[in-house]
């Protein structure tokens, strides 16, 4: 396949270089020195076990010149999504699938001006890595990919199958979406509040005020769910299986946590932001993540400001 | 009067000594080394003009040995009154006045274990001070005080007399309670906000998203004051004195926003979670002032962990 991979951060060079082994892969990135230098040198995949493995996809930095894609993978950060595929919409063709394994949700809008239903695929995957340095990155997690169609009846199974030849094994699933509100309890019930907190994930489990107001953001969450059509879930479940995912990685910091710390946008409009726009859309009361999405807004404010 | 002032802070170091202009008056306090000094040396209190002037009331750390008061002044930390008072029940008779002027709500019923409602004084004061150094206290504000007891029908008019003699012209009200929630809506809609988002006053006007939480809590207050039967409450009223009150104090820090920031426990319960208390106790929902409770109380747990 013809595979433009748009983002060259940590997971857009790891599904990039993954990729190449098999298909033509350009990794479209902003920076023209860095993509000069990723098309120069290539990648470096560093695995868990210290195993260092180079790969080359081409690295460029405009979609000028390049063939229209079998399938666009986007990898930017959630809030570039739209200005990125606009800049890249001449490598989209009627037959070119538009996929996202972008963190949190509500990404199918967005790639439904630039696909129709049947080429537009959103997913969710449990791969992760981190940028070590310029060219070097640590595939830091493994595990399942899931993939969907926003027009079920869409075979996409060969993108799945491509996929996982490629080292990301992965499943079509019919019930994407529900698979999205899965992962999306959890990070709607840690992110926000750990940002606010400015503590590890551990902390709002061990603490009982952040724990109780832990419990109502999955509470909320869930009515959303239960509004917006998924009514399988389980609030006791839920909470469940919630808590196991915190209490497996206590001591680790999630990413609005660091965007906070750090002064940058968070992502929290496509975690608990989306959680608070879909319960505003369907009447569903969603006071405690108004509050906290409002406080990371904020937050971000003050630190760009350098206030405090 | 033979008067009792507990707790020999920046207030009660100031109330203590203008008081001892006209009256005998026993200063209060818990640490032995701290009430000798002020005993030996007397206090210096430093007027907004730089006019400096000392007083010599009695400072002692236990009341042993005291006579019963006619009039006991409560300027402890929030959480230590019922502490204090029960530790001071010696000098608290059958005629003793008790009253408070602490910051914030719901001090009435701790009050009522120890005085009738004819004797138990709640009350709000525009005056302010800080400690410059042990012994030297600066005079930050000034304004009006109003006095009320419980049983409103109990004559403590020469209470209020005695201190507008003294330097701190005063009124008694028959509405006091309703001044109380005058003040907290100001002291709700500001103080846990600014503690959470660590900003100052003026932030919280001037940021959107802040703004639109201060909103929600002002809405939330008032909605509780309606069903304490305090229905005289308008929203839109409230929220423009509210505003006032900010924006005349831009540049200034709420008390909660320095407990938070110093590591200490703040006064939280008696302000945003009182509105929280009463809330729940009449059945009006707050789930905006129950978010940034529990965010108050978290972080400062997370400090006393030194976590972050």
């Amino acid at each position: 396949m013809n595979i433009a991979v748009l983002g060259s951060g940590a997971m857009g060079c790891l599904f990039g270089s993954y990729l190449s082994k098999r298909n033509t892969v350009f990794l479209i990135g902003h920076n023209p020195e860095k993509q000069a230098f990723l098309d120069k040198n290539g990648i470096i995949v560093r695995e868990r076990d210290g195993i260092e493995t180079g790969y080359h996809p081409h690295a460029v930095s405009s979609c000028s010149g390049l063939p229209v894609a079998d399938l666009v993978i986007i990898f930017v950060r959630v809030m570039d999504t739209l200005t990125v595929l606009e800049s890249n919409k001449t490598i989209i063709g009627p037959n070119t699938y538009v996929m996202t394994l972008q963190n949190g949700a509500g990404h199918d809008e967005k790639l439904l001006k630039y696909a129709d239903s049947s080429h537009a695929i959103i997913g969710s995957t449990k791969h992760s890595s981190s940028v070590v340095e310029p060219g070097l990155i640590f595939h830091s997690g493994i595990g399942k990919t899931a993939i969907g169609a926003l027009d079920s009846d869409s075979d996409i199974g060969f993108i799945s199958d491509e996929l996982t030849a490629c080292g990301f094994p992965c499943s079509v699933s019919e019930s994407i979406k529900k698979q999205i509100w899965d992962k999306l309890f959890v990070n709607t019930a840690a992110s926000s509040l750990t940002g606010v907190l400015q503590v590890p994930l551990g902390f709002i489990m061990d603490d009982p005020y952040a724990n109780s107001l832990m419990r109502k953001l999955i509470h909320e969450a869930v009515e959303v769910a239960h509004a917006d059509g998924f009514e399988c879930f389980d609030e006791d479940q839920v909470t469940a299986s919630v808590v196991e995912v915190i209490e497996n990685g206590k001591k680790g910091y999630t990413s609005i946590y660091t965007h906070v710390k750090t002064g940058q946008k968070s992502e929290v409009d496509y975690i608990s932001g989306y959680v608070l726009k879909r319960g505003r859309e369907l009447g569903v009361p969603v006071p405690y993540h108004e509050t906290v999405v409002s406080l990371i807004h904020a937050l971000e404010n003050r630190n760009a400001q350098k206030i405090n």
